[in-house]
């Protein structure tokens, strides 16, 4: 089950997750000569050599690279594909949803072929039978899915925090995907479903902490964002069940000694971000 | 402003949107023995060819597309070039939502470039700054976007049915989208953004009338899905405010004589969507 693979390594190295959300304004210097494409998939590729260590895992955001066109989507098939060859797991954050027949669609294209990924970001939205077509790919080939309960952007407010009875909605697709994980045939420790949880307009923290009961957590908006290591902690402290994302905050703003740079951003971090499981 | 567009075509030709959902099994036999995506290309060129001026817009649902990777892809991009080319309006199922940052590379990869489509469908869950970068394109490109409301499937009740006061979570996000719509600079009869409405599983029809009220729908799941002509005419009969999606329904089960088939599919399909207005 990859969720507890997932935490294995977070126990071991850090629960920093390295976002490879990569921007135009990111690159450094000496690699801005090359075309866009290539410029993505050197400094992901130093990216990765610099934080193997320090990291539990990566995460690629599809929209960075889906935004050019097919070359983008050239560059993001590169940069799976070479963080799996280093023997990493690679989260494909595609925040895909869909009918049933739609969802085997996008499962067969992130969990096969050439944007293959080992855990996917999908949307609840819509339902469980938007859901349910990618748990053959999650039992049979060990491959897993962070489903959004409480993102960290403040537009969560409007929908996510609507009150259902005496609950959030967000409460209530986080137990919800707490029961679908348990569901799944071959459940064992935190199964092949989790959560993304922000936690930075996340209003009470012991609701949220009694809502994600039994799941494993991808936290974004450390950093740029503003959630605060203390928050955090909160949530994943006793049972160092998350690993936590930092994209710009790692890739961004970088000079010219950018190896030297990402190497220690890699340290800092992964000792920054290990305070939370102690 | 698109929406007041799409609404002229769907008066002038009819409510049918087609939609260019295709999956391996649809391609008729004369086309089989070539490679997959140009299968796909060839076979959308006949579905746009036959159903021209019985149509008011097609709609390209990524996904079975994305299935394939990047040669899919290219498939992808050629069937929205072939379309737009023949001056038709198209609509692209992409269902994206993520934080304004990333929706900003998702709105540049479909509103300009290899991907460019009229009209995006686009996920509601993550609120309103999700929604908000795709505004700007809106307004100075003419473009537009279908906002997810209540989905067309059984799953949609997990979560989209769910009581919010004495209303539900989709007719909550249905007021709001209109909020928004009507809130955009500019604003014109049924402006840039409108919702995707399925009427199959949706409960109460008047209510839904009354949250729909100043919005464009696109319309899912009749035909295989089975939603009816007369619960769709309750929603669009009097404002003649909404297209209807047929995809499986026109491009499988398809004979040997497919182009006169097509041809002979959406003369019905107009006629027979026809009646929603009438």
């Amino acid at each position: 089950m990859i969720m507890n693979e997932l935490r294995r390594r977070a126990i071991e190295a850090s629960p920093l997750c390295v976002g490879i959300d990569l921007r135009e304004d990111h690159i450094p210097e000496e690699l801005q000569s090359l075309p866009l494409e290539r410029q993505f998939v050197e400094y992901a590729k130093e990216i990765v050599e610099a934080s193997a260590g320090y990291a539990s895992c990566y995460k690629v955001q599809i929209a960075c690279y889906e935004a050019y066109g097919l070359q983008g989507l050239q560059a993001y098939k590169e940069i799976l594909s070479l963080v799996r060859r280093a023997g990493h797991i690679v989260i494909a954050d595609i925040k895909r949803g869909d009918i049933g027949s739609t969802a085997q669609m996008y499962a067969q294209g992130h969990f096969e072929g050439d944007f293959e990924a080992d855990i996917l970001t999908l949307n609840p939205y819509m339902g469980h039978d938007a859901i349910s077509p990618y748990t053959e790919y999650i039992r049979k080939k060990n491959k897993g899915a962070f489903i959004l309960g409480k993102t960290s952007n403040a537009g969560s407010a409007d929908f996510q925090d609507l009150r259902i009875g005496d609950e959030c909605l967000y409460e209530r697709v986080l137990k919800t995907i707490g029961r679908w994980n348990e569901a799944m045939e071959g459940f064992e420790g935190y199964g092949g479903y989790g959560a993304v949880v922000g936690v930075n307009h996340a209003g009470e923290l012991e609701r949220l902490k009694a809502a994600i009961d039994g799941l494993f957590l991808l936290i974004p908006g450390y950093g740029a964002q503003g959630a605060k290591i203390e928050d955090i902690a909160a949530l994943v402290q006793k049972n160092k069940n998350g690993v936590i994302n930092v994209s710009r905050g790692y890739t961004a703003n970088i000079g010219k000694d950018f190896r030297r740079e990402l190497r220690m951003r890699a340290v800092d971090l992964a000792e920054e971000l290990g305070q939370c499981f102690r």
